[in-house]
């Protein structure tokens, strides 16, 4: 048995592992980091000041295109718990890009293996293309991004 | 300071305390609670195996009108994170119920100082608004209910 606390240490490591990667894997395809964090402010509310510590929203470009990603570790202590988290930060997230930077289009960034054993499944399948996110997919060890959705 | 595993504790039992308060709120506005909890399942995915413990979601009917109630505590260390949390975990049952029970409508339960806190503010609003979803307001001690939206 591994205590809350020490999983909660673990998954905060592992956050910080994913995020270079990311930030490597889309380096490799030509993307240029140009916001770590991507703040994201709608009128007094000020998502970031609550979100540095806990997440990572990159602003990344490439020939014109602009695109924010979403790193997600999905090593919690329950997947439909991260899941939940991710599609409402994702939400979230699309609402207020919607309103500041509409040509800015959100990725949520999802290691290999938690998208072959969840993100295949039907519950995701539905909630995430409901939603319109678009999702890309990493393989942490490679560095690599393999699916863009 | 409180430390994170005595705000989890409280925050638990916080979310115990709300429960049979909106249970009550309701039962007092004429409302029969059918399902405690309201298991929600999609194919070969259970909900409510992992969100049992984490989460409240009742089943309630009244004069033939079927709802779902998630109740939310916001009582978390992060309000935003809560909100998060509220709005991925809203989104996933909306999805749900219009798959398996198109006609019983999503509220989620917010206590009456959350709401005139941050549930008034230009993010929550946009958020909610654009998910179209319900909220029912409480005032716990009271134990009534104050706003459908």
């Amino acid at each position: 048995m591994v205590s809350e606390e020490e999983s909660s240490i673990k998954a905060m490591a592992a956050k910080d592992i994913f995020h270079p990667i990311v930030r490597s894997a889309l380096e490799k395809e030509g993307w240029t980091i140009t916001h770590d964090p991507l703040y994201l402010k709608v009128d007094e509310d000020k998502l970031y000041v609550d979100l540095g510590a806990q997440n990572h929203l990159l602003g990344v470009e490439r020939y014109g295109q602009k695109i924010a990603v979403e790193i997600k570790s999905f090593l919690g202590l329950s997947l439909i718990s991260d899941f939940h988290e991710a599609m409402g930060q994702a939400w979230n997230y699309k609402v207020v890009l919607e309103e500041i930077e509409p040509n800015r289009v959100l990725y949520l960034a999802v290691p290999e293996d938690v998208y072959e054993d969840f993100f295949t499944r039907r519950l995701a399948k539905i909630s995430v293309g409901r939603m319109q996110l678009n999702l890309l997919v990493f393989n942490p060890i490679r560095e690599e991004i393999i699916i863009w959705t």
